[in-house]
């Protein structure tokens, strides 16, 4: 009797979200005397910072994803459901979901995350799919793939200039990654497959509107970045705004450039679950959380990773994983100081550095104040991602697919799957 | 000049489809006097017969599929088009594709297969896909691992049962191993990772409408498989026919079986291009073709594969994939002859032997007479799938991913991707 009334008095956490930070929220609370629920849309989480690779076949979508409650079997305390979220009551504390289902919550951890945003331009996002989920990448793929399809089987110079021609919108990490990748298929993987098209005359133009590749970055960096991908082949344009973008290509201004697979790695917008709090938002949609994370009124409300504004000794947090994932182990921290009824401490974010990479042996790193570029940024990057990866198998797995890919310049995911747009398209 | 002019000269031979019969031929005519288009809907060769693995989460695509030109690379005299074929205009001996192009041959080679038949209740297909496509097989996989998801989050035990209940409609060699792969899912690879609900309660059900499953076995190997089926706990049920297939299940006449998730694995269909040629077909659609496969009155066209009817030593030539390599490299000699200037010799059917597997450790063979079932007859499936593999690569990925899962009874494919029907289904 006392086991199931201390079982019913445990209370209750709800996750939403199961990325870098929800993820590490939920084994933060491993064990803790709480029952805790973790929602998220899809049935697996998702290695994010190599999803570019499922986008340019380089991995499979098993090597970047695993099933959350896989992951999570074996913590007892904490239930998993596939579910998608529809809003968030925090006057009477519930969470809504898409069928109209109320889960009540004690203590509520929001890590929703963030989408592409088109700056208002949301009829690009037809022609210009950003890189967020896995649809997102095997939709990439295939237009690519297909790209050099449609070149193969065209008799008309221009049309097959325009399919052998690939624009990436936004040269922060994603799109660099992005860029250089695209510049080595065309180079090294696809050369000899193909009869009628020479595979390396493919055009890859990198946009971006600030004045430098990865504005985040040191200067200097930015310029060894951009030096690696010229060296690969990649067009880039710094201080060029797209100002349009359709089924023919992309303008800039009164400038076209005709092609027929644009990728969008330019702009993103905080999930819109933000707004469902009542909370202040940043100009960006993220929440203006406070200094332990809470909604401000809302000590049992925590908001973390890509969703969160925050600022940690003086300088804002920037939205990538190893941030996410201190936001998560930080608000895990937070609810058991509550639970225990004491204050919850301030979140200080440790800042291990950045990592861009670029193609083979091309990277650039800063890390400890350290700046590394080329062939040590690289190897840094590589070991740091195998590192991370969730499951040990996976990383076996991807080691071995690098291993052959970096010797053979194969890329054994250029496989087409689904499509609209016609049998061949 | 004369280089070029022998190079004009060259015939022209056109292979529809790169299945296993299409692959056959086109590598049966590398280095051949001959200019070769191989045209195929997909970028990619199946190996269909792993295809159920990856319906059930234990491959991924890219284990199974392989880069059409990827694997032709080295092959100088072909050149391969991602391409739909709308239809055959054997009078003007051209080949008509879906964009209205016209591709002019010499020697036609069709090998583009079967596809599902509902027998007639095409409104069947959205409740119960078949298996023929990666993409049906994603689809198949996200219906499976989507129902174990909406039962945990289902309060109604009725709704419940249903999301737990599969039921697979047809028990030759797919829907056995399907049902089977399912019933061990169930049991041994999800136990464990549900809060809610006990995944080794769902039902996994077999229907066959003749009297025993793997009709086209001997007796004998039919029992032993219906005895490994029960043994995996799959209900088997012979004698039943399926009379109508909706969102809420199956009827056999006037009984009901509730199921959320239905399974096609019952009826094959030649492909629509038979009928295109002008040539007789047998009940299935099939093209009915003369002993050296092919078609009467146009000794320039062979078919082959699961789309000819042709029989070897009075007995017909059954549907499965080494048969189709026979036909194809078959038709490769033919054509190779008819260049020459000779007859093409009749067509001959080496029977190697049969072979399904039921599970871990279960399956039924037939190999040279000899009957196998249980242990020995599950060790020689695995060695002669591994051993026909597409490619050295796949061939030690697949048998790691194998050798993990045998001994974890992971799976590690178990990630939903796509999906229609709103967000969580």
């Amino acid at each position: 009797m006392s086991a199931t009334a201390s079982a019913t008095a445990a209370p209750h956490v709800v996750i939403i979200g199961c990325g870098f930070g929800g993820l590490a929220a939920a084994r933060g609370l491993a064990g803790a005397a709480a029952r805790i629920t973790l929602l998220d849309r899809a049935n697996h989480h998702l290695f994010q910072p190599l999803l570019y690779q499922v986008a340019t076949a380089g991995l499979s979508a098993t090597e970047v994803a695993a099933p959350i409650r896989h992951i999570l079997r074996r913590q007892r305390n904490l239930t998993v459901l596939m579910a998608e979220v529809a809003g968030i009551g925090p006057a009477r504390r519930a969470v809504v979901l898409d069928d109209g289902a109320e889960i009540a919550y004690d203590y509520l951890i929001v890590a929703s995350g963030a989408t592409h945003s088109y700056f208002g331009n949301d009829a690009w996002a037809r022609f210009a799919p950003g890189l967020k989920t896995l649809e997102d990448a095997f939709d990439i793929r295939r237009r690519v793939l297909t790209a050099f399809e449609r070149a193969e089987r065209e008799s008309d110079a221009a049309a097959r200039a325009a399919w052998l021609t690939f624009v990436v919108v936004g040269a922060g990490a994603t799109g660099v990654e992005l860029a250089g990748t695209l510049a080595e298929i065309a180079r090294h993987t696809l050369p000899g497959e193909f009869r009628r098209i020479d595979t390396r005359g493919a055009r890859v133009v990198l946009l971006e509107g600030t004045d430098r590749v990865l504005p985040s970055y040191p200067p200097e960096l930015s310029r060894k970045a951009r030096r690696q991908l010229e060296r690969l082949g990649v067009e880039v344009r710094t201080g060029c705004l797209a100002t349009g973008i359709d089924a023919a290509g992309v303008a800039i201004g009164a400038e076209r450039i005709r092609a027929r697979t644009v990728v969008w790695a330019a702009g993103v917008a905080a999930s819109p679950l933000g707004r469902t709090l009542g909370a202040p938002l940043d100009r960006a949609g993220r929440v203006r959380v406070g200094p332990d994370l809470s909604v401000p009124g809302h000590p049992e409300i925590f908001v973390i990773g890509d969703l969160a504004a925050v600022e940690s000794e003086g300088r804002p947090v920037p939205g990538i994983a190893p941030a996410a994932k201190q936001m998560g182990a930080h608000a895990a921290r937070a609810v058991r100081s509550r639970i225990a009824g004491r204050a919850a401490p301030a979140f200080r974010y440790r800042d291990y550095g950045l990592l861009a990479t670029i193609g083979r042996r091309a990277a650039v790193a800063l890390i400890g104040g350290v700046r590394l570029s080329g062939y040590p940024a690289w190897l840094a990057w590589l070991f740091a991602h195998i590192y991370f990866l969730i499951g040990f198998r996976n990383r076996v797995v991807v080691l071995l697919e690098w291993a052959w890919s970096y010797w053979t310049f194969e890329r054994h995911a250029r496989i087409v799957i689904g499509g609209g747009g016609g049998p061949a398209g």
